[in-house]
């Protein structure tokens, strides 16, 4: 009894950091005053200029991506996000095109010269991944799939993290902590939205989140407009509330056909809608123009 | 029973208004496509100037209504906000000055030039209520006491209706319609926060519902930043993505000296943070500076 | 500045129950030891066998009040309820018959030699329906109406009190502190559900609501099986449940035409059905057997 | 374009057993009308005789396995728990012993006639561990977590599928599904409470969910009640409250010296707490009292 008794108390000792985790945490702004700025290539993410990650739900094929790319890359984005690996609720949906599908948008992106941002799901996925995409992404139902965030913390890639669906604000941070303990601290927090019981928009942007999460960590943040509300009718006060609440950016699901989409047709823009938005946020000073524009 | 199933075929035809609600609620873009202003003596609310309402939590005294109305008059406030009658969870806290408490805040609204709003939480108080003050609010625990609604319909002042602890929009709407279905149409929105498992703010403020309300009703909508958050060192960045989804205006708890106010002392700001807040939304052009200023 | 702090400091010495509040409140274990039956003429409510109260929501005619009371009365029912004033979500729909409601009520509980309850919605109502019925409910939407809530601490009727669409049990219990501090202590309390993220019924059972509120307060508590899930298809084992976990009786909804009321029609048990619960309910113990059946 | 239209058609093609889910999920009863019995080694789950699984929340060494496999065992208990694996929200926190647990774990049970249940988190460990235990269990962070799911599906071991933190009936069912789609029909659902405002329970017990389950699905379910509502005072009632509405098992966490444990301290029963609410049970006929006894 005493040798566990013993165990407890080493193991309590080893627990020390947890009573002033504020203070311990990697992520933390008591760990790092100034900002992390995730580095992308050449492009930057959390150097205070807002950006936006674009592209459709699902890659579906090429013409589809290239599409896109294209049309995109003219509109200013650097960064083309694309889901090969899809999560979906029945296993009877489309599931997507896997490593195809990371090929695809590689190909894309490059084309375009842009950088590529899709989700990995399996652990055992994220290193092969790190070949194919510049951001891997780790999706809302697996932010505490501690597995796949011990992963992407082992390797040497910049990681999006999504919020779950019900996690609070501090269960969301020590899920980055997870990825940031195991040496990578290349990550992009993304609010998108939590469940509630109002049913008008598909999930509630916890739009609070975003200057909590900018004070608590110095990570950078973005809002997924998309899931957050599932509706391109308010998409375009919301992305202006997000980048006026002080996100680093915004996440955007766009795609060149969304009435055949395989996925989440009904809140993706299509192409002129989204040239629309882009063009509302910038006139309206919420997006710089681009040099040479 | 046949008669019975005849009442019942009745009551159906007098419910059909009810199938194609939308289409005919008093309160919807549908029945009214232009905005409602909402005239306060020569104060128009729902113009398209953004404005803000500030004041206590609750009337105290003389003095604290008369420093705090001086200094939000200089600061170009139009409206004063101090609650008499507070509804309180547990009957043992302070329950309000009551019609004294009317009679302070509208004196102190008076000396410096101001309109007054304060919750009205007893249908019989509502016309008594209308001697003192310019608004009667309507609190979010009282969004569906439905004969203080009726009551609130049965006057000619402005009413500011607050969506309930865990309304959905439609029942919002449809608490301002039974105010308007009694002929008052002088009604202001405001989105307070919603009551989820997320318990880093005090509630959860839905910024999504703004665009919502907007789009689905002609009436005014103002955010209450201080209770949607409970949180006064994010209230900043929650005003400007208030002002950028298109809110009409804010509400902003303020207090002269917090620290001892009766209700409420960690959420209200005092008279110089106030001023901060309200420079600061000026200068990155949420707010417009008052002429002659 | 020195009055104010001083004014602050007695109130502050006035809140000093509310910092040992669980110890103080009146409705507290720890102010009272023993159960409180509440006695409705010779009914007692709470004295350690579960009862049941039944009847439609609403009071339509005469015809069907008597229907259902003769039905219910032969079943063992003692308390009759139905509504006469109705809180509806639109002002258009059947806002109920009013005190030709309580009228109604009351004759078909005296007919057929039961207790009546009816839900009151306004506070000037309160005094006025104890001429007519035998326990006053307070809804679910009226739980932090506290000046109705004051209004049912002022008479010496039980109030049947409905814990609110998202009150925590703390704010319940203090609700009902409001109607005790009155002196009125003859309070029966109700879980009928919560708001929450899932639709599959139509609130949230809160079922470990029972047992802690037992634990907190001396007050019967009963459990509304009926708005708390919405759904015939598994009432039987919800009652069950919540006569299992310590429940001191169930309010059921029973109609004599449920396809024709003019409410709730989904939700409610037509006499047959109710019959059915009732012997199931017998037979696998959870409800004693009348004497003399 | 001709050529993307007609691939999604295709796809829609496809995707036609979803239109009519309900009908053609293997986990429900219109595939299969009568109840699955899961067969673990002599042991049957789901057969009408209600059982308890039990153990410590981790484990973590082998005097404490043995102490509490002895124990239960003179209780009747047939399957022991115990984590290997631990899900924690900080990496700070225990992790758990891995494999050493499982062997740990393993060879309690054997010695004292038992079987064994151990959550499993990383998908290219399911097959390892069906060398060391008899179920696996998929925690409530991973429910969503389908390259997990798909695991357990490629199996022949029974699987206890915990409910996501809030996750809907509807995904829960659709989750079992991606293991019976594998063909794995050995599944066991677990309730174990979902996330809501009400803070005065860990999470609220969604009690209506289990009559649901069983109604929609052929598959057992088994009520965890020591992580639904994380208190110990409450835990017969709810314990009876679970069993009354129809579940086929429960689950309570005990440890031989809970102020000690390595998680979930507050929540685990000692061993006489353990045996009380056992005797409790069977007293009120809840539980069958063991043959030979």
């Amino acid at each position: 009894e005493q040798v566990r008794v013993l165990f407890k108390q080493i193991f309590q000792a080893g627990d020390a950091p947890k009573a002033t985790e504020k203070k311990s945490l990697l992520i933390s702004r008591k760990h790092q005053a100034e900002d992390t700025v995730v580095r992308v290539g050449d492009f930057q993410v959390g150097n205070g200029t807002p950006f936006v990650i674009a592209g459709p739900c699902s890659v579906e094929n090429v013409e589809q991506m290239d599409a896109v790319g294209a049309h995109l890359s003219k509109e200013g984005i650097k960064i083309l996000r694309g889901g090969a690996y899809k999560p979906r609720t029945s296993p009877y949906d489309f599931q997507g095109l896997g490593v195809e599908g990371l090929k695809i948008l590689r190909d894309a992106a490059k084309k375009h010269g842009m950088y590529s941002v899709s989700e990995i799901v399996a652990p055992e996925d994220v290193e092969m991944a790190c070949e194919y995409i510049d951001i891997i992404q780790i999706g809302a139902r697996n932010m505490q799939n501690f597995e796949l965030l011990k992963a992407a913390g082992s390797v040497r890639k910049p990681i999006l993290l999504k919020r779950g669906l019900s996690a609070t604000i501090e269960e969301f941070l020590n899920a980055a902590e997870y990825i940031a303990s195991r040496g990578n601290s290349q990550i992009i927090l993304c609010e998108r939205g939590i469940r509630t019981y109002e049913k008008a928009t598909r999930n509630t942007l916890d739009i609070s989140a975003v200057p909590i999460l900018k004070q608590e960590s110095h990570l950078p943040v973005v809002v997924d407009v998309s899931h957050s509300t599932g509706r391109k009718d308010i998409m375009f006060p919301i992305a202006k509330a997000a980048l006026a609440v002080g996100a680093d950016g915004l996440i955007i699901e766009t795609h060149n056909n969304p009435a055949v989409a395989l996925s989440d047709a009904n809140q993706q823009l299509d192409l002129p809608q989204f040239s629309n938005i882009m063009n509302n946020l910038r006139e309206s000073g919420y997006l710089s123009v681009p040099v040479g524009v």
